[in-house]
């Protein structure tokens, strides 16, 4: 068979793991249950496991694996050392050597190769890159990537690249200090005013007074006034936010995904509106979108690194 | 002679023309009057005459040239189309075509090759590549230059390059929406609530009651309340642009140039410290320093660009 890659989105739950061609094609996909205990050491094991598994399955050698992606749930620098994972008990860590040094124990042959190719990335910013290699972002030679959920993360394409910034902190939308305004209470991060304190699920949910955020866009489309009121809000703020981006990056598109993202048009016909109002009017005509990829994005974007 | 580049700075008032070792070495600067009348089309013939009389002065000859540089007060699409340029009298003007037409009609030996080794970028994005280049930036991989007098402007520097947005509105800051709390006055640009107004040397000087910037910060020095307050005001305001930069692009360092820049470390120093209070942690340490290169920038960027 021609060659396939691993992208394995490593989340505080399970780890989604996907099995690609090349090109792009799913081959298969399973969950896993991340253990987290004992600092999360064992998430190598399984992952280790897990891949001599499948390639056992699928009746390839190691060296049929072109790659393997990994996307973890906090800052990545350069160098590829993951800069803490409170979800997964993560201290500083390198973990492509971590990983690597499982793959080895197995003494498998093809086992030290196999160590080789691991790449490691952001998982917000691994979704983006799933986005462009096989979703809404395909064909765009830059756009910004907006996952809102729990929080309000993101991810820059540039040329067809994640921006991973110099701290590993681009993109990093739901800190953007804008709505100190209207915000008072504080952001886990520590400060006041963040946008996400406003614009993620939990911050829609409590600016409507309702218990999550698929509940106040049903409300607010069967024309409950508080409701209505809260996505309004949210929009205002997000499109604000886009409006900062399109001063700093000026990309190509906004794709905005996360769980948030199920309120389809209804929600970023209402970001597209306020963001045109606050916007320098060069960037005026940037269209808002939503992402294609759902919860698999970040394992395609994995992946993708990892080619 | 080793090859040399020229570097033109288009300005509303003046061309400032250098020219380049390749290395980076200014080996001459000189500056002629910009003739906006009738569209500001004898801009081009006065820079074409003004390449020949260099390279016969100078005792060269075409092929000695590896390029020529423009920079222009207007953005400047992929194809390097300037999307009007207000201070010029141009309209959307495909300035190497237009340059290379004048070259073409001197008619002297080489003229062809000159024609073919333009290049064109926005003027404030050419400061942020001259001081990468020979300046301030030297050295980072990744920085946001900040331009501050009339207005303010920018450019985003990552790995070696100046970004230009899809719509060449990249790092214009100067238009970021955070200023609504304070701001009523209309900007330019026709939006409210734009950074410009109260960061630029006119917003800094509207906000003291006074003449203008420089006037403000010796005011400030000596003590003056309002003084303190407008440098304080404009340095906060400042201080959330970057932070928002910091969220977009993440990069390694903040270059402050322009006019206001005169100021040294009692406006970076302030700007830090604002900067620290509003920014999301992994990004906190980034520095605030004070471009080097000053109104040759733009020199030296736009030669950068055509090498």
């Amino acid at each position: 068979m021609s060659k396939a890659v691993f992208g394995i989105d490593i989340g505080g739950t399970s780890l989604k793991c996907g099995l690609f061609s090349t090109e792009g094609v799913m081959l298969r996909k399973d969950e896993l249950p991340t253990r987290t205990e004992e600092s999360g050491k064992y998430i190598f094991d399984d992952i280790a496991d897990y891949i001599f598994r499948v390639i056992n399955e699928e009746k390839m050698s190691p060296e049929d694996i072109a790659g393997i992606g990994l996307g973890v749930p906090g800052s990545v620098n350069k160098a590829g050392i993951v800069n803490k994972c409170v979800n997964l008990g993560w201290g500083v860590t390198d973990a492509s050597k971590c990983l690597a040094e499982k793959i080895n124990q197995k003494n498998i042959k093809g086992c030290e190769y196999l160590g080789t190719v691991i790449r490691v990335g952001n998982d917000a910013n691994m979704a983006a890159l799933g986005e462009y290699w096989q979703g809404s972002g395909k064909g765009y030679e830059s756009f910004m990537f907006v996952g809102i959920g729990t929080g309000v993360g993101g991810g820059l394409i540039m040329d067809g690249k994640a921006v991973n910034g110099f701290n590993g902190a681009a993109a990093e939308l739901g800190h953007l200090p804008i709505a100190s305004d209207i915000v008072t209470q504080k952001c886990n991060c520590g400060k006041t005013g963040c946008l996400e304190q406003v614009a993620s699920a939990t911050g829609i949910a409590r600016l409507a007074g309702m218990n999550n955020a698929k509940e106040v866009f049903e409300a607010a489309k069967a024309g409950n006034e508080a409701a209505v009121k809260a996505v309004d809000t949210a929009a205002f703020y997000l499109a604000k936010g886009l409006a900062c981006v399109a001063a700093v990056a000026d990309p190509e598109v906004f794709i905005i995904g996360g769980g948030v993202s199920a309120a389809g048009s209804y929600f970023t016909d209402r970001i597209e509106s306020f963001y045109r109002q606050q916007v320098f009017h060069p960037s005026k005509d940037t269209k808002v979108i939503t992402a294609r990829l759902g919860n698999d994005a970040g394992m395609y974007g994995a992946a993708k690194l990892a080619l």
